[in-house]
């Protein structure tokens, strides 16, 4: 099984940061392989930044497809342009926000997820809504520039505690989820250190494209996502041209 | 007053036609002038189109902006990218899904939009959703092709007042909604044949423009529409550096 | 276009000051008549007062609508009888709280609105709730009667201040609406005070009365707001017959 | 106990059929009394009878209060000024559709309520998403009018039938409520007929006035039941000042 | 007519405290009989205790039943096994935190449920959006074993008091609802204590029960609560084969 | 890695079509062991068969977690008794509806659950509303007593076609979830001959288990699934004393 994992944004220490995390829950008979968007935005920090993701994003998943990657995950909290690459793709994508709350879901009632910026707690309410948990996720942000996580100098992992501790001091969170793709290799620690549940969302989502693979399971194509049409598009994004058109 | 108004798709003869129904509904000291997204799809179809159409609207809108706009409609009933937008203009910024739905809502209690094909109907809803309607509207497709619309030749008339006539006679409802850009031209020829208010985005939205530019209003800088962080960008997106980065 | 202005509670003042409102962003083409109602209390706070207030004001709205109104506002924050004024008028009919919240919904995704007592804020709730925007709006009272909003001497602004700043820090406001008519001069102050979007409802009425004018919209009527059946009215009632009735 | 059932239209013979109902479930200490209001339209259909029919209505529970009664319901579907009623008298007020959708919640998961004209749908849909009841209620009219139940050479009753049977067959009801109080009469007889429960609001009404009198509950006078403050009244609204003015 | 009151845990002095609370308010020709279960745990605290004190509680909503009861009430706030019992009963069914609930609407628009312990708050919550209530009610705990209400050496009427105030000061709660059959006693006088209306769910429920029974109405048998069928029960189970199989 | 699956009825043929399909999707590393319930209903029917059910599922559990589990599946659509055995057990607890409904919202957007009988249809949109998923998910019942589905000679399977065919056509079905663990052999053949996605909760449990236990994720033990509290049980209960008790 062949599971590709794309970063939206353009720096590559993230994407190797992001691959460790998903190849340490792997399956033995998975691979897992790592792109980065080669246009767009070093890191994705609104709706701005979110849009000139996208059309990089799709790129590489499209790639990934013809390479013969049976699943994708979308390796960035706002599950950026994740209803075009299912319209576009004939496998299964995952978002790392949707996974990361699908999996909270088994084992806490109520949760809190803690994400970078302030500009990006509307976008992940806007998710989270979507995604059934309105009533059971509170969304924080920590005021951390997603670069920093990168940064050992940096006050990130100082105010990360900070907030999951407000999460659980003032938002009854049983559980916690860690709102940043650039995060993934601190749940295990910081599970320790509560000593509540702490998930990913990066390697919630491998695990979860393992499960729709082996079940044989790809997105419907009746309705929103079915494949694109076929027509012209003029100017520079002409080289996507659909690739699937029935 | 001058209201920029951004068709997100690369067909011109719709530009025109959406620049008319704006025309005959601007008030006598607003200005409306027109701009055809210069790349992206040729007609905008589901999230795929979307996806793609967002750069090059958003480049419209800087220029726009520049120029001297005082306010921006983004006139495609997807609201593409208007999340985007309107973190990266300093002027407000209208979608003409969002338009017509706050408009119905004035007028009616229960009102169905029609749109253009099946794949539309969940974008159309998850927006309806949003913009806190979803159980006063219901969303239905007519089954005609964007393009068609321009096409005389075409049935697409024909299958929009099949549709219309379901809506009356099954939702129970009390007024349509058009819900494409491309049908702009139609509400008041619609509203006399059926006795019911039929609303258009397009000049739903160039009336809405101008309210928040009388009343002074703007999008909030606070929150999800705080403007863009500067960061490099890789690849062709290169030009569209933020426009304001305080 | 005449635009109809009732003030439904009976002091003339407040008329005087929400037509100054009124008058200062109505468009070019645009006459803006407003109206006393002449039966009922001297100001509307709660439920009470509002039952008794609907009938002086759908008196207003019948002889306003026989001169020759082309819309109506309800110039009240309860948004006092509006179902009933769109059941008995042809021309259309809003209410200030209807289109603040509105308006506020196009320029920020949160908002609060500060409202005059605490009494008031379950009848405004009520109406954010059926306006669809539940999950975006906050309801606040500054603990101030209507009346003492035209008394200098009374520290109703400096309250108004207070709790304007308690939404900007503890709701995640990204904007302001003002709950009450009486406070229809002070948006632009605010706004300049605090940098942030501030909606007085009575002006945002006036233009969004255009807006359904020029376009040729008036309120459904098939379902809740069918034209009145004729009908015996017994006691004082009597002068309120049902101005139409097919 | 005394209970207050006051029908706020002015047909006297329609109070005659509700205090028959009521009369025969109220428990052996209670004493019903009825009141027909003495102004206002002679059945209310719709929003703006409504309007005309709350001042009527509050006189009458005044008056009923001071003259000591323990609980009031106010005997019609639409629960006509149940606000205002609640926020004026000390003692408990009930609406009919309140206590008839809160009883057929005991009994059954889903059920459907069967009104009487189209245009009071949207009105009862209302209240029953305030009672938190709109996922479990089905809202149906009849196309009868008010005063026809009373008439036995009109085709109310079956109609009503058939729109029963509707239910049944179509909304999966599990119990059926009726939708006006000029329909009391009935519910025994088509509980018999279908063999489901079928609820009739006004003898609900009665039991959980009952239930708040014996239990020692009243209206609380925190939030926006607080009781109306003193202040003049213009015009023929005079005698209705606030009878309690803490 | 003869109420069944069934006290789910095992532990017999709460079901003496219990009754007396229902006989109080019991209407003269009301019969109210108490039972204790005789199997299960002392107390319910929790989803897993509920678990086990359900076929305990069937068994004696049974042989309620057989003995004549007209109804039947579940005096436990977690409303435990309430589904179960209204499918195998055909008399009518309550839990105490459903009347308590109901009744708290009809005389709060906002009210605060105060629970024994954190654990139990979600189970509660769960029940309060079920009854259609999730946003006019706040569920809190006072940290109280449920069987300390029995001690008057505990602390557990002071820790309940400053709860009661935090929901006054904090919630803006209009009444408190007593989240415990095991404080059925104490509605009345924190009731005068505090000035607000205090519902306690024992008495609420038999003011239910007799509603339903006077007006003649029983749990409907289309969907959900169809009798169960008949069918082979193995182990231990045995004895409480269903009492009704058509 | 061990998952237990628990078969909650009494039927061993069952337990064993369920072995079948969750072994048929296990990781290399994963050992899948089922038990069979040894006391209660030999099928789950309805609320009044679930609770009889719950005790013997909860023991095979407790028993099954002594024996080394690492996470449990309850293999009834009901989720019978899930929340009480995330609060006994320390090790992750799954339902498959759960697991079914959380895999389809992965795929599609809009999806229908076809589950056996009509008394079973309330039961799961219980269910899909807590899961967050009610705006998605239509519930339908293909009238298929749950033991038929083993009998060849029924005609289980052609009224489960029937009913699928119902979905796809009226519902706007994009993915089919069966509702019955019964079904959980038939999947991948309906896949096939509808061309859309079906999900079995069965198989869909087992990878979300071994999603949890790679992850190191286990229920929090903060809030409503606290380990239950060491109390004594009456009557044939006593064996069931809590695992864990601090």
């Amino acid at each position: 099984m062949h599971i590709l994992l794309v970063n939206p944004n353009t720096t590559a220490s993230m994407t190797a940061l992001i691959e460790d995390a998903a190849q340490s829950v792997a399956g033995l008979a998975t691979l897992v392989s790592a792109r980065t968007s080669r246009m767009g935005p070093v890191s994705i920090e609104g709706y701005y930044d979110e849009a000139f993701a996208v059309p990089g994003m799709l790129l590489e998943i499209a790639e990934g497809e013809r390479a013969g990657a049976d699943a994708a995950i979308i390796a960035c909290f706002d599950d950026t342009g994740l209803d075009a690459a299912r319209a576009m793709a004939s496998i299964p994508v995952l978002g790392i926000c949707e996974a990361a709350v699908a999996t909270a879901a088994l084992i806490a009632q109520r949760f809190s997820i803690v994400t970078t910026l302030e500009r990006s707690v509307m976008p992940v309410k806007g998710l989270v809504h979507r995604y059934g948990m309105a009533e059971r996720a509170t969304v924080r942000a920590a005021d951390i520039p997603v670069l920093s996580l990168d940064d050992p100098s940096s006050e990130a992992l100082t105010k990360l505690r900070m907030e999951i501790e407000r999460a659980l001091r003032d938002d009854q969170a049983e559980a916690i989820v860690l709102g940043c793709a650039g995060m993934a290799d601190l749940a295990r620690q910081l599970q320790d250190e509560y000593g509540v549940p702490v998930v990913d969302g990066v390697s919630a989502a491998v695990k979860l494209a393992e499960c729709l693979v082996t079940l044989g399971l790809r997105t419907s194509k009746r309705g929103g996502y079915a494949a694109p049409l076929t027509k012209p598009y003029l100017g520079m994004m002409a080289p996507f041209a659909p690739v699937s058109n029935k």
